[in-house]
């Protein structure tokens, strides 16, 4: 089978214009088939304060209420993606930015409202997920480049984790390509020692897991990944890594780094 | 050859959600390819206002400076696009939403700064259009939307006029359709006297125009649209048509209404 690169990018490098243009380069440079999931960063809070908007918390979980949809709509798939999309293009690399509702790639329901109504946030229904026409674009050399949102399929856009949408990506394709799904965040991989930068964890299988679980080793920031990891392994993921940009993408078509999640 | 509609509405559709939705089902219901090009509406002007930015003007002319490119940039480009794209898709209409800038199919070059600098608007590339790529999706029954955007192939967003954005697109997609070209408007077409709202023009040639003009008949703002038109039917469009979107998009594919621009 192909490969295919799922790689997503958090805030931290959306929001830093130097480790951005860096790793731009790099993606840019991937000579496979791949597609980009990017988080949302701190301008949409930025713009929000400009435009006087008032984020509403509850339980210190920020809701996305209808103002809050409408600004990460034009932020995240206008501002940031376009920005992205334009340079890649300038990188000759062949970038078109989507987002789920486009051609009904990620279809998701409005999350039903329990304790909390967390507003206009998206649950994936992985069911759905269009990989025909994502599969148009990958083999016809285009690179899919995602913003962090879905839609209801009723006319709605919903916000929804980056995280959630690379994995979500990647288990779907894994039938028609051999996947990995990179996650890039600030540190070079999972820490054995959360005070030590440099003990990343080389490889991580489930009894691994279990044995970090156990010695309380992981910190809370971390397992919503190494669970999603999971997840996407057991539903046809060949492997996942976990680590820094400028680490992870140095020669990625033939070496890991980071750490290395495999089952 | 296939039928394909190239059908541009402006900011007084986008603007109006009574307009829009009744514009949106009618689009959806067209039974053939098509591409839908929107303009801006009055939204990013409000919320740059919102936003505390002061519109920079030169000879009563808005100039695009960098604040204002990001702007329209999320505006048109975000939310304006993706609201449009997740309607469609409500309408079971496979929209995929697009700026010029994504799989490169609209490259443009930064006007040059004669007497006035417009800052960053694009003037269209038109030899360098990536029909392949637009012809890609549209022969897998997608439907492109395009936000009134391209970009420099250097990284930069560019604003572009709609309507060159539509005619540009038309062109360059008759080589492989039989391309009708529709600038949507608030009247209900070209009329001979303006003061006169049922006064339609149902024909206009290369002929009539002319002796519109010798008359003076024409309002200011419709020339650079009648334009337009011929600029697009002496380059390979089958015919181009101007009214109101209520009468032009009833039964397009058996009957034209409003005025319809032939060689």
């Amino acid at each position: 089978m192909k490969k295919l690169f799922v790689i997503k990018i958090g805030g931290n490098v959306v929001d830093d214009a130097a480790a951005l243009k860096s790793f731009l380069q790099k993606f840019a440079g991937i000579n496979a088939h791949k597609i980009l999931i990017h988080g949302g960063g701190k301008i949409a809070t930025t713009i929000g304060k400009q435009m006087g908007l008032t984020p509403n918390y509850i339980n210190g979980r920020r809701i996305t209420d209808e103002a809050t949809i409408d600004l990460v709509t034009m932020v995240y798939g206008g501002l940031i993606n376009k920005k992205l999309v334009a340079a890649l293009q300038s990188l000759h690399c062949n970038a078109i930015g989507l987002t789920g509702a486009d051609a009904n790639i990620i279809p998701a329901g409005k999350r039903p409202v329990a304790e909390i109504d967390y507003g206009f946030v998206g649950d994936i229904n992985s069911s759905q997920l269009a990989v025909g026409s994502l599969q148009l674009l990958l083999d016809n050399y285009l690179v899919p480049v995602f913003a962090p949102l879905t839609h209801d399929g009723q006319g709605q856009m919903l916000n929804t984790n980056a995280d959630t949408i690379a994995s979500a990506l990647a288990v779907a394709l894994s039938t028609q390509y051999d996947v990995r799904l990179i996650y890039c965040f600030e540190k070079k991989g999972v820490l054995e020692n959360i005070e030590d930068e440099l003990s990343v964890i080389q490889l991580i299988n489930k009894e691994k897991y279990q044995q970090l679980l156990e010695d309380k080793k992981l910190a809370d920031g971390i397992l919503p990944k190494i669970d999603n990891a999971f997840a996407a392994i057991d539903n046809g993921v060949q492997e996942v890594l976990i680590g820094h940009a400028d680490d992870l993408l140095q020669n990625i078509t033939v070496d890991t780094k980071g750490t290395l999640i495999k089952a």
